[in-house]
C-alpha cells in the first residue's frame, strides 16, 4: 500500500509534479490524480474519448481548454447540453465577465445582466445569438426543403460549427477536426425560443432528435475501447453512459462532480452505480473526483495537454 | 419579525400542523413552509401551476404523489426527462424494490438488477418496457407515414398514455386530464436505445422535438399567472423557467434541490439567480429547499392534497 | 423485499402515518423512516440514549424539541457544543427572530444583529448572557476557592441549569432530572470570551475539562445497551461516538447530517465509516440521513414523543 | 471587469500561472486564485496570519505542507482539533497509509485497521501514541504536582512537541519556532481516553482549558492587523474567527470547507456571515473557496511557499 504523504511546493513546482504528488496525499487530491493518470491511460489504449460538459462548463474559462482538447483531436465525441452550443457562439461575438455571487439580482435585470453564478452575461450576447440563429435556420430550412429531411441535432451543431473562424471555439474545432457533438435536448435552451419565433414563420421546420442515435450508437459499437470524462450531470452524463450499455459499458470513466449520491439522482450518482447498469464496464477503471469542475479539469486535462 | 420558536410534536401531530408550524423553526424548516404555503398561494392565485421533476422522483414513492396531483387537475403542466416516461410505464408492469445504497453492484449486475441509489431495478423492467415501445413505435410511426408529419415529445407522451390502464400512474391521468407532458430530452434513456433498435428496420421515423416549443409558449404566454414547483434540476428545471422568460418570469416558484450554487449550475442555481434572466419575475415569490425531495415534497404537497 | 411506494396524503395525514409509509419511498425518506424505528427501538431496548447536536438545533425551533426529549427522559446523555449552552440560556431572556439567509450583513452589524443562516440574533442577547454569566462565574469562582477543585463543563452545566427557570429551556430540564451535558470544547464561544473578561480579575480560575471523562465512561461502561442520536458534526458528534470506542461502538447508531463523506471529514463520516473504529458496534444497526435536521429531526423525534 | 477566459495549460505550466490565471475561469477556480491573493496580501501587510484546520487535514498529505508553513514562520498561530495533534505524532511512529473509500468496514475492524475517507491508520498507530502520551502525562503531573498549576491545552502541546524530533512534524516546527497550538476540545479524542485511563491511577491530574484564553486574546489584540486561513468548520474555525470579535473582526479571510450554508451550521458560514458577528471586519477581504482542501490548500498555499 502506498503511504500517506505530502510534498515540497514551491514557486517552479509544475502541475504535472503536483498532480502526480497528489496520489499520496489522500481524499479528493487522490481522487484527482488518479483521474489524470487514468485519462492518459485512456489515451494510451487508444480508447475512444467521449468528453461530457454541462453548459457551465462552457460559460467558465473551461471553454478554451476544452476548445484545445478538440482542436488537438484528443478528445473523439463531446456530448453536451444546448447551453454550450449557444454560449460557444456567443462568446465568439462578446466577452462574458466575471461578476460575483452575491450580487444583487433586479439591479443586474435592470442592467440586461443575466448571472451564471459568479459569471455575467449581458443580454446583449442573446441578442446575438439570436441574429446568427434566424439566418442560420433559414439556411437549414431551405436545405429541408430541398431535401425533404429534417435536421439532427449532430448535424445541426456541425452546420453551425461551420460559421465559426474563432480559434477559441468548441464548434469551429469540432467541425474542422469532424468530431461530432451530440445535443440530445437541443431545444432546451435560447435555441429553442428562437425556434419558437422562426417555427411562427415556418411552422414545417424541424429537429428529428431520433436522427442521431445511429451514429452514436456506431461509434460506441466500433470503438476498440471506450472512455468517458464526464464533467456535471444531466443530459450531457446520461447520455454519455447510456449509450455505452450497447457494449456492456465504458472500459474507462472520470466523473467530476458536485453532485450528491443519497437523493438517487443520476447527476450524482457514482461510476459504480453504472456499473450496475452496464453503463460502465465490469472490468472498468474508473474515478469519481468530487468537486467543482474549473478547478479540477484544468488540472487533470494536463496530464495530456 | 416573527420569533424563533419550536412546537410540541405528538402521535397524532398532523402533517399540516407541522408544516405550519415549520415556519417558526429557522434554517430549511422554515423554508418548507414557506414553499407549502407558496403552492397554496399558487393554487389560490389559480396561477398555472408547472411541475417540474426529475426522473429519480419517478423511481422513487413520489411517482404516486405526483401521479394523485395530476389525477386531481391540482397542476397543470408536466415537464420531466425521460427516465419519468419510461420508469412510468415500467412500474405499471412490474415494481421497483427496495435495496440499499452500499450494495455490491457488481453483484447486482450479475443478477439482473440496476441500482437507482436504494432502489432496485430489475432488468425485466426494462424487458417489459421494450415490448411496449417496439409496438408502441410501430404504431405511431404507421401513423407518420399516413399524415407526413413526425410526432413531438409531448405528443408520444399523450399517446402513451392512452395504453396505461394503472391508476397509479402519472401518464394514465395526464393523458385522461388532458394534462400535457414536455419532454425535451426524449431520446436520452432506454426509449432512445429502443427508437436506435427499431430505427434500423425504420429508419424514416423520426421525432421532431421542434414541435411542441408552440404549445408549451402558448400556455406560458395565455396564463393569467404562472407558478412553478420544481424538484431536483436538468432539462425539466431548466426547460420550466426558460419558457417563462417569454412572460418576464414565474409569478411564483419553489424549487427543491440537493444542488450546490457554488458551481455556477443551472441545477443548483437558485431562484435569485433566476430573476436577473427574467425567468422569475421581479416581483416573484420565490423559495428554495434544500434538501432530498422524498422527504420535503410529501411534506409541502400535503398542503394542496 | 420491500416494494417502492408512494402513498396517499390528505390534510388529515398524521406525521407518524407518513413517517412509517417513507419506508417505502426510496432514497432518503427511507433513511428518515428508519432511523425513527431505529430510535423507537432503541427505547424499547432500553438503550442508554445519547442526544449529540450542536449549536445551530439550539438557535433553531428545535431547542423546545429537544428540551420536551430531556424533559421526559426520553434521552439519558446530552453531548454538545457551547454555543448549545449560551443560546439557550439567551432564549430565557430575549428571543431569536426570522431573518433571511441573503440579508445584508454590513447592515445587520450596524444594527446590532448577528445572523446564523436565516435566523437573527439581537447583540442584546449577548449581553443579557454577559450579565448571567459574570455573576455565575463569580459563584463559582467562590465555590472552587473554597473546595480547591476546579468545576468540569459537565458540572458547569449543572450549575447553570438550576439558574433557570423556563419550561422550554434544555438546560432547565437537564438539571432538573439529572441528565449530564457534556461539553468538550467549553470556551468555544462567548462563554469562552466571558471568561477572559471574568479571569482579567480573578486569573485563577479555570475549568478542568479532564474533569468528565470518568463519569462519560463510567456512563457509557455501565450501560446495557448504548444508542445514539446525533445532529451534526464537529465536537458533539466526535465525543459521542469516540467514548463509545470504551465499549466496542455504539449497538445502535443515527445520524442526521449535512456533511459529506468525500473530505475525510469527521463530521461527513458515516457509520459504516465508525465500524472500522469501533466506534460503531460490530453489528449495529445504524442509519445516516442526509438533509437539514430542522426538518428531519422533528419528523424522526415524532416516533418516540 | 474582467473578461471571462480559460488558458493554455501544458507539461510545464507551474502551479502559479494556473492559480493566477484562474481568477478569469469564473467559478470556484476564481475563488481560489483570489484566496492564493489574499493570502500573499496577508503576508504583504504584516498581518498575524491564523491557520485553523480540522484534523483531517493532518491525516492527509496536508501535514507536511501546514508543517512546511510553520517550519518557515508563515504562519503566526495554530488553531486545530485534538485529532491534528493525535495523528501528527503517530505520523512521527508510524506511516498512513491509502486507502478506499468503498472498503468494508468489518473487514478493516478485523485487521485493526481505522478509516478516515480513503486513509487507513493501523490500531498500532494508536497504541504508538498511547505509548507516548501516558510517559508525557507523567512528566507533566509531576510539573503540576510541583508548580500547583494545572497546564493548559497550548502548553500541552508545546511540550508535546519538545519530544518530537521528526522534521515533517506541525509540532516539532511550532514548538521550535514558537508558534502556539490552541486547541478547544483537548480532551476529544484518543487524547481524551489516555486522560480517563491516567487519571484512573492519578485523578487529580488536569487541564485547565480556560488557561488559553489571555494568550488567544494578547495575541489578536496586539497584532497591527490579523488574517485567517480556515481548512474545514468545527472548533477550529469558530474560535478563529470568534476570539477576532475582540478586535472587531479579522482584516483578511480565506476560509476552504464543504460545509454548507443553508442549515444554519457554524462549519458551512460564509464569511459574509461572519461579519454580521464582527467575526470578520466591516472592510475586510474575504474569500471562501468550496471544496476539498486536499486539492485547494496545495494550489493556495503555493502562492507563499
Amino acid at each position: 500500500m502506498k503511504k500517506i504523504e505530502g510534498t515540497t511546493i514551491n514557486g517552479k513546482t509544475t502541475i504535472q509534479e503536483l498532480v502526480e504528488n497528489m496520489e499520496n496525499f489522500g481524499f479528493q487530491a487522490t481522487q484527482l490524480s488518479k483521474a489524470a493518470s487514468l485519462i492518459k491511460k485512456m489515451k494510451k489504449e487508444k480508447a475512444t474519448v467521449f468528453l461530457a460538459f454541462t453548459s457551465n462548463m462552457v460559460s467558465s474559462g473551461l471553454r478554451e481548454i476544452i476548445a484545445e482538447l478538440v482542436k488537438k483531436k484528443l478528445v473523439d465525441v463531446l456530448i453536451t447540453s444546448v447551453g454550450s452550443i449557444e454560449e460557444d457562439v456567443m462568446k465568439t461575438k462578446k466577452d462574458f465577465y466575471l461578476g460575483d455571487f452575491n450580487a444583487d439580482d433586479l439591479e443586474l435585470r435592470k442592467k440586461g445582466i443575466n448571472r451564471i453564478g459568479n459569471i455575467f452575461v449581458s443580454s446583449e450576447c442573446y441578442e446575438a445569438l439570436e441574429d446568427t440563429l434566424q439566418g442560420f435556420f433559414k439556411a437549414i430550412y431551405d436545405k429541408q426543403k430541398a431535401s425533404g429531411k429534417m435536421i439532427s441535432p449532430r448535424e445541426l451543431c456541425f452546420e453551425l460549427g461551420k460559421k465559426i473562424k474563432d480559434e477559441r471555439s468548441i464548434l469551429h474545432w469540432a467541425t474542422k477536426n469532424k468530431i461530432p457533438i451530440f445535443c440530445p435536448a437541443i431545444t432546451d435552451g435560447a435555441l429553442g425560443l428562437n425556434l419558437y419565433f422562426f417555427k411562427q414563420k415556418f411552422p414545417d421546420f424541424g429537429i428529428d432528435v431520433s436522427g442521431d442515435m445511429k451514429e452514436l450508437a456506431d461509434i460506441t459499437l466500433n470503438a476498440d475501447k471506450t472512455g468517458a470524462i464526464i464533467l456535471g450531470g444531466g443530459t450531457a452524463k446520461h447520455h454519455t453512459i447510456g449509450v455505452n450499455i450497447l457494449r456492456e459499458g465504458l472500459d474507462y470513466a472520470v466523473y467530476v462532480s458536485t453532485g450528491t449520491e443519497y437523493d438517487g439522482s443520476l447527476s450524482g450518482a457514482r461510476p459504480k452505480e453504472a456499473v450496475s447498469w452496464s453503463k460502465v464496464g465490469k472490468k472498468a477503471d474508473h474515478v469519481f473526483v468530487e468537486g467543482d469542475a474549473t478547478i479540477i479539469f484544468p488540472l487533470i486535462a494536463s496530464a495530456i495537454l
